[in-house]
């Protein structure tokens, strides 16, 4: 079994990496905590998890986490490069959820995040979490960074094309619409339910901090820098990313098959048949990505779609996925929870 | 392995079975039929199932589904008293979601659903699958009716206040609010996402079919006739029934108490705190009912909230928990998924 | 023109106000005030008002509400019985759409709301703005304690019965399901998108804030003390309020004829043909109330439906009608918007 | 007085030129027709308008729409074009809402919406109702093309850039998201209230009829062909049209200016302050169009944010607003509702 801490869990990617765990069968969990909860019953703040989950939060201070085998960090931006290091130190793996050590750029990741970061030289170590990329070093990593859900769903809609080579990558398009989760579980008008309901708008077009994350994927799959405009939508949903991506053409290839090639072994991608139209429900609850890929009216502008749903691959989901190579089980260990639908 | 066929299973029962048995270690999916889509792959029409349902709708006439060990009808009602006999004779054990079987007074089931039944002799002979009502008798039985969403969600609600002698009968109030899906997947102009999107309205006040059902299953808990004015309400979520039950008080007794005994030792009615206010995203995608009872300002009269989503505890996952009690299964066998939430 | 003032337009009621104030052809905006927004533009807040209010919001300690007609308050509980008592004392006339004088009972107005009251003697001078109740005492208030929500819905759905002393008034039952935005805009946890979206609940059972108010007015129409089970629902959507009301029947009369007799003479009660399922959407962003009885099965228990808009009939509209006839204008000035629908 | 007659009522465009007339000073409401619902009550199916439309829909052989002085053909395509020749040789004006007189190349109409057009010469002597583009050609018009709700939103979004010349016209990208009213009041299964509820999808991405609609709209106004990828997506909301538009930069000018002067005298197009991001419930109900324009860390993309909604400037509210235009009305007559919000 994979003694697990969780720091952090009263927000939605704590409570779906609990939802996730709670049914792993190799997977312990032995302490989660929470400043502002400490003492209460995990299942008095989630009732869905009655009768599976029977942690108390505990107070940060107090855990004892660095029994752990490996501790997931389900915090705001800024907390795991403060806490995180000590466990590391003692030998335990982590993963953070958060963007601490996603970009490893430290001035851009510090201007982005308007912080100083408190570990440089573990920005060094961590190992971006995105299997698809970087299976290898995630087996051995000891630090993970689990990529952010707007550059889950955008990386892996454009991987196979940057690394083709076959697409003008000065100009590309990201067109990015994420459910209401992705904001959080913090109390902050604009995602009540009378704001955010029956309403759809943009955000961030100025300047979004998953676009660096996402331009530092790309740059590294095309191998030379690429030029990206990533315009996020909020939309009227609990769960789900549609990313629309729009990339012109340069070299003629069969891109069905490119994206078919290209993933063919792994578990959670899903090419779908050309002329698809990928649903966001179609990976509700689930750690599935779908993607198809359009060529309207044969033009050389390719339009590919590719869904997730935030909290899981874009989230918890691919967090469990990383904890399942770093400790040699089955990928799939624990995540084959199929799609809600409707 | 249990080898099961579905007929009808484009709707969201059919659907939603194919979910839950796709997960069940020990169901073999060995047929689906369908008359309008027979060819067309599953996945084709939900492609949440793909890579984990192989089968291809097939004609109705030429499935071989006198092989199975078990087969549910997820048709609409009328369908299963026109074909389950003939299983039913060549010794295939049935679990028909629709109405068909429910109502053990033909005539009066004549008279809510519009049509003469075909085969009233099965009637007699089936078990209302209610597991915390008939668990024994489900056991040996060759035909389950599985009950209704609004049924499941009153019954349960009531029935340990109804054993009881506790309460009036004669005056019994079930309030319910339903999800969208419980109407089903028809192409009708009512269920429309304009239509029944920001909107709440209640319907069927006059006399809705669920409570011919209702009224028969309280009667049988009282042993006496009750009255019941029952009043459904379509409220925009996709799934989810609240029942909100109002009774008096005719004898003192600890209700909480009562509750908590009654349900003690069953896996799938969860008996929340007193003061609780079940939500019905506490059990979205599950198998469990949660129940909470109050008595307002210490009056006399008791209001109960019971919630399931009626999909699963409303529909298929209350016929899978009936498949497992029939086939020595552990009831929670394939029922283990944990509520989706947010 | 009748100046007005605001006190408190930061929220949904006061963004309503602003809304039917500005297409109102006798009402001058003169003053809003916020003590968290002083100096922004009315519309930069709300875009929606972009074009049609002018006004920034205003200190209130800087605003010359005295220079008004009539002032609005728009706050939360406990603001208006603090600020109100100078202006009525310059001759102000205020029309508060918070609770601080609702209740004429002081002592008990102070048990539900945990605050002393500031102002007790206005307390008693307050008149109860439901028009189709005290229009006369209205007309000539100096202070108009503007009803609540489900108040409104609730008396309205229930007056004609009440007044008829044709039903037992002991155990009355009003189920009640609001849209959220009856929670306000306040920036809490319970009311994001990701809490109250795809989710129903009861809230409150125990005892709810307008349930005295309720109890209140029934009591007045009965001539005597009447028993009330009050059960609020939270229920997604934005707008809207559905009370389910049951009362069972003492004496037999035309139930029909007695609620299109009361109502004859009213522009915004509309009673709906028998066996009318009014929907909260035949309401939307309009002052009406429609309302529909009925009697399932030829029973003794009578079900009432009656359907608003939470934020016009059941705050600011209501608030426009009560200015209207304080100010001896045609009631429905300025509040002939139809329902938005879809 | 105007004289109206509408034929095909029973849809989203239908009710919302009801509400819209219903509410107009200068328009008398004289037939509305129906061949499904004939002798019903407009507001039996739609009690949003009891007490404020009086009509039955007639059978539309037997209305007399000639005696009108407009007839709004508010049914699905290919209706106005076999109806409109007799009443526009009547002398009545006509203003269709379907597309049967938007596209000027009648073989590319008839490609795209698989029909033979019935009056090709009409098609000719059509105006297309952008009154931003086509005011004075409208005024005298007998026969105007309303145009589509994403046309709408696209145009006026690409409207200045194109005429402005300062951008590549090459490659222009509409990433367009509609709410589910657009897609009409039809029974279907795809957008039934659990199959469109809590999802997102694209759709159309291989060629959506209103691609060329829009398409010789920006040709027009740039004066030479353009290239345009046009993607529009289904988002959980009732109304509300959100387009995201992207543009490189051809020659340096300030384009916020450019807007703001383009629409400086427009009072339906709202050019927001720069870094701007308009919601779509900023237009609800309402016949504005609201931009903002960005250009993300100062790159050569432009991003052009337009919303509409969908009902009223995307369809009825234009069509009312071309009427007044026609009959020399001030252009916002009966279109002065403010935007619901929430």
């Amino acid at each position: 079994m994979i003694k697990i801490g969780i720091v952090g869990g009263t927000g939605y990617t704590g409570v779906e990496l609990l939802r996730l765990l709670a049914q792993h069968p190799d997977a312990e969990l032995t302490a989660i905590t929470s400043r502002g909860e400490a003492g209460m019953a995990v299942s008095d703040m989630f009732p869905s998890l009655r009768g599976h989950v029977d942690l108390k939060f505990e107070d940060p201070a107090k855990a004892n986490l660095a029994a752990c085998d490996v501790v997931f960090f389900a915090t705001p931006n800024g907390i795991a490069m403060q806490q995180a290091p000590a466990l590391l130190a003692a030998g335990v793996r982590v993963i953070d959820l958060a963007a601490d050590f996603r970009i490893r750029d430290v001035a851009e990741w510090e201007r982005w995040y308007g912080m100083q970061h408190a570990c440089p030289d573990w920005v060094a170590k961590a190992v971006y979490g995105l299997p698809e990329l970087n299976r290898d070093t995630i087996r051995g990593a000891q630090l993970v960074a689990n990529p952010g859900c707007y550059p889950t769903a955008v990386q892996l809609g454009l991987m196979p094309l940057l690394e083709s080579g076959a697409v003008e990558t000065g100009h590309l398009i990201a067109d990015a619409k994420s459910g209401v989760s992705g904001a959080g579980r913090k109390a902050e008008t604009h995602i009540l339910f009378s704001e955010a309901g029956d309403n759809f708008k943009a955000y961030g077009v100025a300047g979004h901090r998953h676009l660096p994350e996402i331009r530092q994927g790309l740059t590294s799959m095309a191998s030379k820098p690429v030029g990206l405009t990533f315009v996020p939508h909020l939309t009227p949903l609990i769960r789900g990313i549609h990313a629309t991506l729009y990339a012109r053409i340069e070299r003629e290839i069969d891109f069905q098959a490119l994206f078919e090639e290209r993933y063919a072994s792994e578990c959670f991608v899903d090419v779908l048949p050309a002329k698809s139209h990928p649903e966001t429900r179609s990976v509700r609850a689930s750690n599935m990505c779908r993607i198809a890929v359009h060529r309207p009216q044969g033009g050389d502008t390719l339009v590919v779609l590719s869904v997730i749903d935030n909290l899981v691959k874009g989230a918890a989901g691919q967090a469990v996925q990383n904890m399942n190579i770093m400790f040699d089980r089955d990928e799939k260990t624990g995540l084959w929870q199929l799609p809600v639908l409707p």
